[in-house]
């Protein structure tokens, strides 16, 4: 069986990443993956070296779906706070949007692999370095145009932010609870209020109000 | 080779429980904690039944465990927002604390069991709603005591807290940031401010403001 070249990989990659959103990096074996694709174990020896092998393709693969669906729609919207507002729209809810029945393998995989060493952890830490890299640096250009005040620690606007996608996703994802979206849109709104120059501090309003 | 008993079981979940902190609940198959245990497969066998049977005495050990380290010191706390801080304080880190070197198991369940349906994903549901009821005890105490706004939308304030907790379990395990701690600590204190009787809304300051 001919099973070598560059569709057969693509193929394998688009069934590789249905499964590994669902049964997360650990659950995509060589034998369950070639099962799903339709071809033997050997057949996918050929594309393939090890477990991990697969796992990190999976994983660049994933990056590809995330940038085409994700960043560049967001890109194409204004500087500063409307494409941060739009990459954050884009961002919540991606996987499912783009097809993966169970949810982003990303988020998963900062609670799967903590404690496993290797080129899978590694690969996922660059991942979770080059996203957090993204969104400050937008939070920073929403910084420079004015949307946000000055003053604002960026760093611990995009560690919040992180925190509402991970209580989105869980809250979605496992509690399946209808009002995940009304509640990560109601603390992202309040993270941007908070994040605004015109924001006026409780200390500062007190003072005034006791003249 | 008699390995029945309350003293036996006890000792295999010890050694399950830091397993399961490790390799996540998937991870923990009968082989593995047999050999991890010191005893046969079969031995193991009388104790429990099958995976999930295991899986599910796991995560309610761990339970147990919580209750112990986290809970009951809490609820020694004065009622309203000083128990609800100990509660955090408390709560965030707790598995470190309390010996289990891979983090917190609920917390990854939380990613790693939301497309698998059966006992295991049914126990961390339970578990998971436990937890975010007493949260909500809390934060409805503090509301009824005056240290929180009438106004504040309680379970708004439970759903960004665990976010809060994923975001530093994240920072924390996977990333190994340094400055986990201190973030964390400071959304916790923003969130608690904006839950505060005293807050200021910004349109009123801004009115106040331009009078």
């Amino acid at each position: 069986m001919k099973t070598s070249g560059p569709a057969t990989r693509e193929r394998i990659l688009d069934h590789g990443l249905k499964a590994m959103s669902q049964s997360g990096l650990g659950g995509v074996t060589l034998g369950a993956l070639a099962e799903r694709v339709g071809m033997s174990k050997s057949g996918l020896f050929a594309h393939f070296q090890s477990k991990e092998d697969v796992q990190v393709a999976l994983l660049q693969h994933m990056a590809a779906v995330a940038a085409a669906r994700v960043v560049e729609p967001a890109m194409r919207a204004p500087e500063g706070l409307p494409r941060l507002e739009r990459l954050v729209k884009n961002w919540f809810g991606w996987a499912q949007r783009a097809g993966l029945p169970g949810g982003c393998p990303v988020a998963a995989g900062l609670f799967e692999f903590d404690d496993v060493e290797g080129p899978v952890r590694d690969c996922i830490l660059e991942m979770e370095r080059e996203w957090r890299g993204l969104l400050t640096r937008l939070v920073h250009d929403a910084v420079g145009r004015g949307h946000f005040r000055k003053t604002l620690d960026e760093d611990q606007f995009v560690w919040e932010l992180c925190g509402i996608y991970l209580s989105h996703h869980a809250a979605h994802r496992f509690l399946r609870a209808a009002d995940a979206h009304r509640r990560a849109a109601a603390a992202f709104a309040s993270l941007v209020e908070r994040a605004s120059p015109r924001e006026v501090k409780p200390a500062t309003a007190r003072g005034q109000r006791h003249r």
